[in-house]
């Protein structure tokens, strides 16, 4: 059966449940707190965030369903008379970690549908470590194949390439992370037959996130750090705020057409530092991180 | 006597000399190293940036003379041929003090020149103080209006009006800090009679910089702050990072044209926090500061 529009955003409600209510037990000492809002023109959302936890020092997970005429900018994008009716759910998350070796994270999961019949699923997920482990590095994408070839042979290699490029930030030459999914506009066609079975992609991704993102923090968090981890930490995360303002299309497009800036901006890291010039010693694990920063065939 | 492309690119170095050297007098503890960097296609410039100083924090104070064949994307902003030879020359500073309640400012005075004979000067001086002190901000808007008066009664106000416009931030509904000036294509009109005002009024800015820092640096930098008045500077600089990778002009375009990522984005501060929907109390100091970040009369 075709899953409809209500069904979908009950999926990603009951997504942004599990996965809060997940993180905050293994995180054991905050909790998320929820800021319901609404939107003039139709819908609203739950934005979550929890704050100087044991392992989160800054997390968000967000649920969001909203709906009305199409905005101007967004029917311009799409080729559509502006006013036409659409509806727009998703949930998305990112979560700093306090310890610079649990790596940063992010998903995102979302439906489109326009009155005229038009709809499309999209979303993606991606680690951003501040030190690269090439075995997390493997872990990590062997998940999201394994996740992927239940459905077809030919996702994960795909849509891993568009997340090499998506998250590439042009002046540093560098991606911002390792990388992972990313998927647009996906309807039946050459990947799937139907959308039921997108759907059911879909949620097969969202179910992925909280097994593998708190296997990633166990390998972790018990690391020793010093100092100087904790301040590369703090240069790394500068990169990450310099790609979600400088080119994330998302942030772009949300802030542009009057979105609730905090619950956009709640992707922004705690503390930031930018040092000019920093340059890692040759042969450090910096230095080995910032060589890694391409995109890489992890598997 | 008209001013050629060679003495205002000397008037521009020596004015970083003067700044940088005043600057690092004042300071006492820490000094500015200095990058020479060239650009393939022509020019270079000397970027200088001075950190963990006594009061200030990261500064840079740069020059640059560029030149080359026209970039494509410069070409077509001023309806003119790609490839024509230009030369661009100035002095631009950004300086992040370590105490709150010292003001952070940004200068830049620049001149840009055609083969075909186009030419403009532009530039501008602003303040964007953590805390906004009523007084301080009366005295850095009448230090500019004298500036200004030599040369007409109606720089200051369309001057100061273009900076107001110049350092919003829509998303926020927030002006950057107080203002200041800007201004851009100056050339002979309502405003200046000839080549050599324009130039004099640019130095006169430009002059007009070391002495105002200076004493708003001597006005605050020996009163008392607690952890709290840190955390809220921290907060304040997160904005000042979204203005200038969302919205600021040079910077996308400095970084879409291939210029040197690290002097650009050397205006960055050291250290930012961001917090998740912070709102300061009724009737704080915090709160006043948020109250006046529109565009206010300050004389």
């Amino acid at each position: 059966m075709e899953p409809e529009l209500l069904d979908i955003a009950k999926g990603f409600k009951s997504l942004q449940e599990s996965i809060s209510s997940g993180l905050e037990a293994y995180d054991g000492k905050a909790s998320f707190l929820s800021d319901l809002w609404t939107r003039p023109e139709g819908g609203g959302g739950d934005t979550r965030v929890l704050t100087h936890g044991r392992i989160i020092e800054k997390g968000g997970v967000n649920f969001s369903h909203v709906s009305g005429p199409l905005p101007e900018r967004i029917a311009q994008r799409l080729a559509l008379p502006a006013g036409m009716h659409f509806d727009a759910t998703g949930t998305s998350l990112v979560i700093h970690p306090l310890h610079p070796f649990v790596p940063v994270i992010h998903m995102n999961v979302r439906y489109f549908e326009i009155e005229n019949g038009t709809w499309w699923f999209g979303g993606g997920i991606d680690l951003t470590p501040a030190y690269i482990s090439k075995e997390d590095a493997i872990f990590f994408h062997s998940s999201l194949k394994a996740a992927c070839e239940a459905f077809g042979e030919t996702l994960y290699p795909t849509f891993k390439a568009h997340c090499d490029a998506y998250f590439y930030l042009p002046h540093r030459q560098e991606t911002r992370g390792i990388g992972g999914l990313f998927f647009d506009f996906l309807k039946p066609g050459d990947l799937f037959k139907s959308k039921a079975e997108i759907w059911d992609f879909v949620q097969t991704i969202g179910n992925t996130f909280l097994p593998v993102y708190l296997e990633l923090i166990r390998r972790n968090e018990s690391k020793e750090y010093s100092e100087a981890h904790k301040q590369f930490q703090l240069w790394r995360r500068g990169r990450y705020v310099e790609f979600n303002l400088l080119y994330d299309k998302g942030t772009a497009f949300g802030l542009d057409t009057g979105g609730r800036t905090e619950s956009i901006l709640m992707s922004l890291p705690p503390l930031t530092a930018w040092q000019y010039n920093y340059v890692p010693e040759a042969g450090s694990p910096e230095a080995e991180t910032l060589s890694l920063l391409r995109p890489v065939d992890w598997i």
